[in-house]
């Protein structure tokens, strides 16, 4: 089976070091497109991707450059020439979900285990288990970057900021970190998610997403206080038929199972009609943890016995979640929804929907979900 | 896929019910053994093993009948007439894990993923995480009975006795709990779990095995005292080229993932080199989580993409685990290895190893490791 990689970066080292080390066999990485000529002797590099999708000898990609564009356009490509494609890239495959029915009609694979919670096998557990099992809802831990800053502000008593700084510093977070603390990476595997668990294509921008770039020291005494840490969560899941999701900071007690996931670790759990509720707990980034999940796919694709996906079509997507919820805000908030106040800026809301609130919420509020 | 169910008791039924429930296609159950005859219409039921053995329309067995004969006897003769099996006998396979080297020898698949951890994907992930990565060590809670006593105690305040009473009136508890409570359960899954990891076998009565069936209120109160909760966990692991494995009850800090398993849930926990830390948490027992695992495999068989066993042959089996132990003993033992005395008959140990204690350890002293 021969190989090539697009992206030579973390994940794509990880892929090679791991195929190198464990000697595995039947994997030829064979050619590496990288953005900038590399100074080396390895003769596979190349930066004219022409030289794979031309390549008929190649019949698998492995896409770890990340960003939406050239991504997109050339997986597309392989898929429409019949190439397997295995891809880390959330963000593309969450705004393409287009390509999962493309890879159905050429017959080809598409198999994106790297892109959600890192080295947990959370993808394939999720198609898997739907085979013969009815998934209700899913949720879970999926941004490690944001973990680590909740972890340091909450175990180790530091500064929103000199966690960020901190996360920067270890590698754990971009320089510029926004699609990471605002939700919209969580957001990206929740749609991929939705994909594994219900067959479904949901839209992105249908998913609400709030981060934690307006947590404040208000909200993290007021946890403190209450014996609680916040975590950035992902959830989707069907009440009366109608599906709903959504990425909010939550509320958790100290000493549930939310509160143990520390440092940049990822927690996925799912709840099924049969099965009841798995969670599952690793590593959400890093080299070796994603760089074994695409080898995952790899073997997978080699010994034909990849996951499929069951794909049923578009679905809307509703905020019917129906919590407690905790809100700073200066603006105003009809009174029938408030359930007590904590300070002039900063209430908890009676149980309602999540939709009866964001009709009031401005986008400098800080909004969070209650367990 | 024309299939036969040997026991049609929790399990068998949960298998059954799935299948009806999801009408899972191609997978016809046209056979049903049972110990004694049922009085119903339904022909499949039979309570001759000659009219499945002898039936060349029956490619797979599904065993879940318990106990090791005549399960093994008809296990053995079933995969050498070449049918698959799948089975969610641990004791059985555990003492005869020849099944798996004559499954091979027949190329017909022995699938076992509901033996252990019940509705959890634990041997399946264990089995594919082993293809590209070294898996290091395992451990977890795997036995659901002595975990919802122990809860239990820890949560409801209540003694050993009525949690045992409580635990089999809600049907977690065989009416002799003993395979249960004295981590002999466990240590089968251990076995089986050890064969997946390391592609090693591993012979029972090398893994040393100690369960909560001499839990006093001594130790329950030390616990109480120190805010720790009590867990029974099985683990193997590698040290320096040498496989030590043993089932222990454990000292787990309160507020620590092993605290956060409650009820009769199962936690299973795997290292390795490149994947690191990966914590499965859910069902360790019932119908339909159980039935749910059959299924699983029955699906795999079905579309020819079941996991792999890697056998690499029998391992020795050391007790070279180091830790620091908890001990209650009326016994003899030596003052080096005792960092603390508690009360006259119970006491810490050093830093030391397993195989240390044991030479004076005696069949009615309480041992447990400090996390």
């Amino acid at each position: 089976m021969n190989v090539a990689l697009l992206g030579h970066g973390t994940v794509g080292k990880g892929v090679t070091d791991i195929i190198e080390n464990e000697k595995i066999e039947g994997i030829r990485i064979v050619r590496i497109l990288t953005r900038t000529k590399r100074e080396n002797n390895d003769e596979r590099f190349t930066v004219d991707f022409g030289q794979i999708i031309n390549d008929e000898t190649i019949d698998t990609i492995v896409e770890c450059m990340g960003g939406e564009e050239p991504a997109y356009s050339y997986v597309k490509e392989c898929l429409e020439k019949g190439k397997n494609v295995i891809s880390a890239n959330k963000k593309m495959l969450a705004r393409h979900m287009d390509l999962f029915e493309l890879a159905k009609e050429r017959n080809v694979k598409l198999l994106v285990e790297a892109s959600t919670a890192g080295g947990i096998p959370w993808i394939r557990n999720l198609c898997d288990i739907s085979r013969d099992d009815s998934i209700l809802s899913l949720q879970g831990i999926f941004n490690g970057t944001s973990n680590y800053i909740l972890s340091g502000i909450f175990e180790e008593d530091i500064s929103f900021e000199d966690a960020l700084f901190k996360a920067q510093e270890f590698g754990f977070a971009e320089a510029d970190p926004s699609d990471d603390v605002c939700g919209h990476d969580v957001r990206y595997k929740v749609c991929i998610a939705i994909l594994a668990a219900f067959g479904k294509i949901a839209r992105e921008e249908q998913i609400f997403a709030r981060g934690i770039d307006h947590l404040s020291s208000r909200e993290i005494s007021y946890a403190r206080e209450n014996d609680m840490v916040i975590k950035l969560i992902g959830q989707a899941g069907y009440n009366e038929g109608k599906l709903s999701a959504c990425v909010l900071p939550h509320f958790v007690t100290k000493g549930s199972l939310y509160s143990c996931v520390g440092g940049n670790d990822n927690l996925c759990i799912c709840q099924s009609k049969y099965l009841g509720k798995l969670s599952l707990i690793g590593q959400g980034a890093g080299s070796y943890p994603t760089g074994h999940s695409i080898l995952q796919d790899l073997i997978d694709v080699r010994d034909k016995r990849a996951y499929e996906w069951h794909i049923e079509g578009e679905e809307e997507i509703f905020q019917d979640i129906e919590a407690e919820f905790y809100i700073s805000s200066d603006h105003f908030f009809p009174e029938e929804l408030i359930k007590e106040r904590i300070d002039e800026s900063s209430f908890l809301s009676r149980k309602c929907r999540l939709c009866d609130l964001m009709k009031y919420l401005k986008e400098e509020d800080f909004i969070a979900m209650m367990e």
